[in-house]
């Protein structure tokens, strides 16, 4: 390689600078946070009850993994490289750290934040928002720092570039990802469901009642799921979205006479790799070039996030998002223009890839609001169809929840046919092809450059939520509660965008990631032998089998969610049942959260096992049959996934809000007939939006990046063992 | 050609004399159930009120959709032929005749029915079935009858075979299937909702009882919904199963060298077609003596459909089907060996695509079964589910019907995998891939060939039911309400075993036609032209906006039940309010029955045009942008929409029968919170399994026949005017 080359591969060294920057000022946060006044002892207590919950879970969950990983990891060593299972663990360990510290501030910001609600929203905002752009910070940080190095080492500075070592990370943070989240889900809306169901609707007392001994667990719930489920999937999106492009930038560069490289020459029995051009370098460490920028941008746009009025929560939030973006987008101009200065490319059309992606997270983000908030049509026509009966509020929010998936869908479309499109004209005729692919991935990364704000920004939402609660409980003055409620408010829509971030990520990241599997396939097998026709056989039972994943999916995921919760409420039933003086609200009875907390927990981890092993089984199993199989299986999730996701998240959100909405009075207000309808829509919703729909965001990655890992192994029993034989 | 194989040609007129003799004993049937007592004159006078209402829906119905085919026509006959354009209209104008004959008999059958039930079940029994088969038979008779002469003159007989202009008659068929569905759908489940929340949930009074105005409306809606709705989706599924394997036959014929055929020879500006082989012609005339068989299997089946005992109704249908289903399998495999006796290849492994497609759909009628019966575990446990809350029993049905897709698609994926390789088997080498796929084709028609029996058996429930609702209404003894209930719970389950029937036979032939469209189209613009790979990026927004179709067209068709119940509820709730006496019951009050009528035939029209003629669109737009996207979405259409289909229909079926479970007595029986729970499960239901699942099974067949039709007009446009740009 020459000297230029060489030097320019040194700049990958940015990347892991920037995300210790990230951590540093992440430090600062959550000491500024921890120092903060926890408020009177009763809150203290409180605040308590829900980190010890939250704790518990986290390590009991990590605890059950780590039998999974070990086991994955011994596989991965004998059928890829060792190398490989180093790296899925890292990968899988730095998944558990940005966890367990984001649960950890969030667990602590929430009592802070109800103290700091006593001076006004701007502290309490401040606090809030602080403690989630922690968590928003360590998981990007994290993921750039853990992939940037496995990347250095294995693809800018080896000799022989070997992408299968990189993949190991992601997949170990894909699969700790969908533990954390299909058990964080199940957890959480256990434990939601069965405290409303005997609280709200049976006993007739309020949310988040301190007599409730499902309430904790609630708390410790919105935590484990909210925060750290969320944030584990994030960080995977990230790590899925930097590894897409560097993997295609690597294919590119192996083929000979590739304006990336000067492919695989044969020396002997091996083949060896003539080095990158200057262009290859450069396509390889923008990725993680970008990610810098993106931490450091989210960082300045912190500043905007500040407001006094309770009205413009949301705004100073938008505003924090849009700076952090706009920020990001001109250091991304930059780069592109300093590539296609130096380099011989016209880079400059990688700029519009990435601003694709970043446009469409905006407005799928937008849609998901107007179908999910209370100040649009749909949420209020289901409120209006909640006068008319149950049924009729049910069947309009399934309705509105299965259109909402089509407007996001064509702006998925247009952004995979924007990014290809500019990326094409960086190839010229030629390369065409592989440089609109590489635009997708890029487009993928640009979507996700401001994951620290999108993460922060959501884990914001439980903190507010739980300082509600620990008010509610603390018994502090009404007005408190009010502007927690304020703050809440904001968080479910915020929350509701986040999910919107989240699927149409993982849609792209796992769309260029296929590519990358289907390139790398090609690369062992010969073109011809990849062949993958729609109406191949093989594909077509591979995309029928794929479409049933996030079906199956859901499905065990809502049925673990209604056994979890009917447990809960037997349980609950029998404490107000049982112990004394508990509903008459009789001073110094207390209920015993725990039993609550540890139903829950053993629920998840119980159930969290079969989905989540399933996900990385299936597609090796089916990649050991034929590689054509698992393409179409691959495809098949994705888009019936992707659709599946965003219908089960925005049917959630807008049961939620409508019965919001009509608790602010109108269509009969709190306790009407209208509420009663609106309340059991909203509970049907809580596993559609906190519990399947997230889950399916990330066995829609998991699948993908395992088969990536394991194209070695497909590989070498020459695609499969039924290789040829119908397809 | 030789004159043997001329000869042999002759042999394709046995289908349409088959079709003759089905419809000759439908008419014996018909008119021995029109002899039949009709009863005293009240029941007389509220069957005239449902014959009324059904011919005056349909009426209507076929009106508003003149314009609609005379504009498809106009458009056909413009772009591809003027012979399209006619086969169109006449497959349109055939399903028209069999949804009127049908519907005609049934709403003169279920007051007949009820005066049967008098005498005892084996009569009531005898009746229902009888007018049930009367329109199965009429369905596949005409099915078989008109695209078999078509096929005589334009394929079997024509110089120069033209698919396209046979495929018309396909086209014709679904899209009137899809209108019929969607209309007939919306009508029954906008009565069905609004009678049962305003009559039994409101006003507490029981189903069918004469007082509530819109019973009568629910009525007609079993016959507009599951009588010609039904029936004409499965006669455009029978057409499109025999249409799939004649093209594949005639494209290979087209291909020199080919075991069928001495393909397309070039003669100055014309490419001329050098004939069919023996091989040929069988391979071309097989389906239609496969059709004929079973429509003669299915006269002899009839005999086996008797009992006195009530609980041995659901054997005597049974014994009915597999009756039928044996004798036309042994007449397939005698048809086999003949085939492989006088012609060239082995053609009996064609019997076993027949069998593996004819099998599948058993074994899916008896998954669907499974998950829909209350004598099994799934629907007991939603029962159980509604003691605890309405949002349980609405989560754990959307969670039992999600999961009900599983094995229904591997089922599927079997079928297709068996059909393809017992197909390959008789091509050799060489010819693998096409006689697999001609192999999917027949176990699509094998899937379908008892196709009358299907229909029959499924019909027989909504003249059951209307029994039952005459009876109530005409204030018979209890002990006759018990006869009809007994045959309309089994009815029930037939139901939704031909939904299980109906939604396998669409995706078999959905996937046979749309290797027939490729087939086509790669004669026209080349192989490498039509590369339809996985990472095309036509080829995945193709997919994207394919799976977006079904969640689309659920969303439209349920908020327009939801709509349209609405105004139904309003007007039920008015008549209550303003009719005096007619709560009471004060004799000589009757409620206007009309009013409620004309709502359910409005909104069924308003609403059912929007999507039906997106169906049609949008495949030509996306077509005529790219075939590569085109078939995208057609794939993407048809797994997304196998399962949303099956998922939908299940999900309704498991809470309908959750709740009369209950009614049996069990956690609380009738009146109890759990029977409230499940009354609104499956109230959202209603739409679920009649409206938005049945719809979706047209619209995969919709989408692809008419995208087979088009193939000459993308052919012309060279692919597509974006062809080439970026995929």
């Amino acid at each position: 390689m020459s000297d230029i080359v060489q030097t320019t591969g040194m700049l990958a060294w940015i990347a892991p600078a920037a995300a210790v920057i990230g951590l540093a000022f992440a430090a600062y946060l959550a000491i500024w946070v921890l120092k903060q006044d926890a408020g009177n002892e009763r809150m203290q207590y409180l605040s308590g009850l829900i980190q010890k919950g939250a704790k518990a879970f986290l390590i009991a969950e990590y605890k059950s993994l780590i039998i999974f990983a070990l086991v994955v990891a011994i596989v991965l060593g004998a059928a890829i490289s060792p190398f490989t299972a180093l790296a899925f663990l890292t990968g899988g360990i730095l998944s558990v750290i940005a966890g367990y510290i984001g649960m950890y501030v969030a667990t602590r910001a929430n009592a802070r934040t109800t103290h700091a609600a006593q001076t006004g929203i701007a502290a309490a905002l401040k606090v809030a928002y602080r403690s989630g752009l922690t968590m928003g910070l360590v998981v990007a940080s994290l993921g750039l720092f853990g992939l940037a190095l496995w990347a250095i080492f294995f693809l800018v500075n080896a000799a022989h570039p070997e992408p299968e070592i990189v993949d190991g990370f992601v997949m170990g943070a894909s699969s700790i990802a969908l533990f954390a989240r299909v058990g964080g889900g199940i957890y959480t809306k256990a434990a939601d469901v069965g405290a409303d169901l005997v609280g709200k609707v049976e006993a007739g007392i309020p949310e988040d009642d301190p007599r409730n001994p499902g309430v904790i667990a609630d708390n410790v719930g919105d935590n484990v799921g909210d925060v750290a489920g969320m944030g584990a999937d994030l960080y995977e999106s990230y790590a899925g979205a930097l590894l897409a492009p560097m993997v295609l930038a690597v294919a590119m560069a192996f083929t000979v006479g590739s304006p990336l490289g000067g492919g695989l020459i044969e020396e002997g029995n091996h083949s060896i790799f003539a080095g990158f051009t200057l262009d290859g370098i450069l396509a390889l460490i923008m990725p993680l070039l970008f990610a810098a920028g993106g931490i450091i941008a989210a960082i300045v746009g912190l500043l905007a996030v500040n407001t006094q009025d309770p009205n413009k929560i949301h705004k100073a939030l938008n505003r924090g998002t849009y700076l952090t973006s706009g920020l990001e987008l001109v250091i991304i101009l930059v780069l592109c223009l300093i590539w296609q200065s130096v380099g011989n490319i016209p880079a400059v059309w990688f700029f519009g890839c990435t601003a694709a992606g970043l446009a469409a997270g905006l407005a799928i983000g937008k849609l998901t609001e107007y179908y999910t908030s209370y100040h649009h049509k749909p949420v209020k026509k289901i409120a209006q169809a909640s006068e008319t009966s149950t049924a009729t509020n049910i069947i309009e929010g399934l309705a509105t929840g299965m259109f909402s998936t089509v407007f996001p869908a064509l702006v998925l479309v247009a952004a995979v046919a924007v990014a290809y499109i500019c990326g094409m004209q960086v190839g010229g005729k030629e390369w065409a092809l592989q440089f609109g692919v590489y635009g997708i991935g890029l487009s993928a990364l640009g979507m996700l450059s401001t994951t620290a704000v999108t993460v922060g920004v959501d884990a914001y939402g439980p903190v507010a939520d739980n300082a509600g609660g620990i008010a509610e409980m603390a018994g502090l003055p009404p007005e408190i509660r009010e502007r927690t409620d304020a703050l809440d408010t904001v968080g479910n829509t915020t929350a509701a965008v986040a999910k919107g971030f989240a699927v149409s990520s993982a849609a792209l990241t796992a769309l260029a990631l296929f590519v990358a599997f289907k390139t790398n396939l090609e690369h062992h097998l010969g073109k011809d032998a990849m062949l993958v026709q729609l109406d191949n056989p093989y594909v077509i039972i591979g995309v029928l089998i794929g479409a049933t994943m996030p079906f199956f999916f859901a499905a065990m995921t809502m049925g673990a969610v209604s056994r979890a919760a009917n447990a809960m409420i037997v349980e609950i039933r029998r404490q107000f049942r049982e112990i004394k003086g508990l509903l008459a609200g009789d001073p110094g009875v207390e209920p015993d959260t725990e039993a609550c907390v540890t139903i829950s927990t053993k629920a998840a981890l119980r159930e969290m096992l079969l989905p989540g092993i399933l996900a990385v089984v299936i597609p090796v199993v089916l990649g050991i049959l034929d590689v054509k199989i698992l393409s179409g299986m691959l495809i098949g999730t994705l888009c019936c996934g992707f659709l599946m996701s965003v219908y089960m998240a925005n049917t959630g959100g807008a049961w939620d809000n409508a019965k919001k909405y009509i608790e602010t009075g109108v269509h009969g207000g709190k306790g009407s007939d209208a509420h009663k309808a609106a309340v059991v829509g909203d509970t049907v919703g809580d596993p559609f939006k906190d519990t399947s729909g997230p889950s399916i965001n990330i066995l829609i990655k998991v699948v993908t990046v395992v088969s990536l890992v394991f194209v070695p192994l497909f590989a070498n029993l020459g695609g499969g063992v039924l290789h040829g034989i119908i397809g």
